[in-house]
């Protein structure tokens, strides 16, 4: 929910669909409402929520024909759970789909390494996740995420990319050291930090946006078969 | 409304808005449904209208808080008087947000040159509006449509960028050539060939997508202004 996070994950989608022409994309509806209650200071307990916010667009989708959601924002998955009760919708998990994206590339043992805001390390879904499918998890030291991983986040906020580019590959680069097999970019702008040059990260790194896209990819292609079958 | 031109428009309204923090930004509802008719052939007379499916969209957009409407694609700015008298909502046009811009960087006489699916240079709607500010318009010859602009456009939809580029840096300087003070890339796949990289044709292009993203602040900036003081 940065607001450039859609239009990443709108570029992504396209991206990730085997299309030979314009009408074989994937039909979607974008709701980007940015004036949304500041969703890592709600998760810290110093905000108001934005559960009725998010309810209120998923209506709206609804409404407009969505018959799936997908949250381009991954500390907004602390509301998941709330959002799929309340909702009445199916909602792809985007810690799921990092998973199934670990598990594609043969990642089933080990440790991953996590990056993110502090709300969506403190909500705890990516970890119990991860446990799930029999992973370990590495964050990032309290001092590597002051001096790295939010200074990487604002800088892209701020479009400066070449600055946020080499704190983000620090950031990645030391979770490796510290015996990660891979890095979840598990926050809208780390994955246009990292991809903005190549870098020894590169190989390293699973973009949480692209899973996401992919998600909706399988999502669209299963509901398409059903309905056809069906 | 190719695949990419959402994300690439909503990316380029980020980067316009003047905004300090995410809340911002302006708020927004996409509809992305590419099964549509195609928009060229149906102008060209050889294909069913995409009308009645773009009257969907704006009903759903409208129905989902939309206060008024830009629609990215310019060919599809051929049915623009016919969605504004049956959709029931303000809608930009993206000729006369080129228009302002040409004004804004000072160019109120002279040709314009224009890159376009045919579909839009034979609607004429560019045309009539730059003759309405003073301006004349110079079109790419057959050949170079032929050539240069339909194979850059067909290379942008295969994500061949390094060819697209060449190929639409060529037919931008040869308008240039021919006498165009600025070239403007009326087709949402041509600004992606352009800025792919830096070439001597940088300084003469205006993008249509941005021109339209920047008239969407102004509506924004404005209609907030209004309900302000209203």
């Amino acid at each position: 929910m940065g607001p450039l996070a859609a239009a990443d994950f709108l570029k992504k989608l396209v991206e990730e669909t085997p299309a030979a022409s314009d009408q074989e994309h994937i039909p979607y509806v974008a709701w980007g409402v940015p004036q949304i209650p500041d969703r890592p200071a709600a998760i810290l307990g110093r905000g108001e929520s934005p559960l009725p916010q998010m309810l209120r667009g998923i209506a709206a989708l609804k409404q407009a024909g969505a018959q799936a959601i997908a949250i381009a924002c991954n500390t907004a998955h602390y509301w998941h759970d709330d959002l799929l009760r309340q909702g009445g919708l199916p909602i792809l998990h985007i810690a799921d789909a990092v998973c199934d994206l670990l598990a594609e590339r043969g990642i089933t043992a080990g440790s991953i390494g996590l990056i993110g805001t502090e709300g969506t390390l403190h909500a705890g879904f990516f970890q119990q996740r991860f446990a799930a499918r029999g992973l370990g998890c590495i964050v990032s030291s309290a001092e590597d995420r002051r001096q790295l991983v939010l200074p990487a986040i604002a800088a892209v906020k701020a479009n400066r990319l070449p600055q946020a580019h080499t704190l983000a590959v620090q950031a990645a680069l030391r979770l490796h050291d510290a015996g990660a097999r891979a890095v979840v970019l598990a926050c809208t702008e780390t994955p246009l930090a990292i991809d903005h040059a190549a870098s020894a990260a590169t190989p390293l790194c699973i973009d949480a946006t692209r899973a996401l896209a992919r998600a909706c990819v399988s999502w669209h292609r299963q509901a398409s078969e059903t309905s056809r079958t069906g």
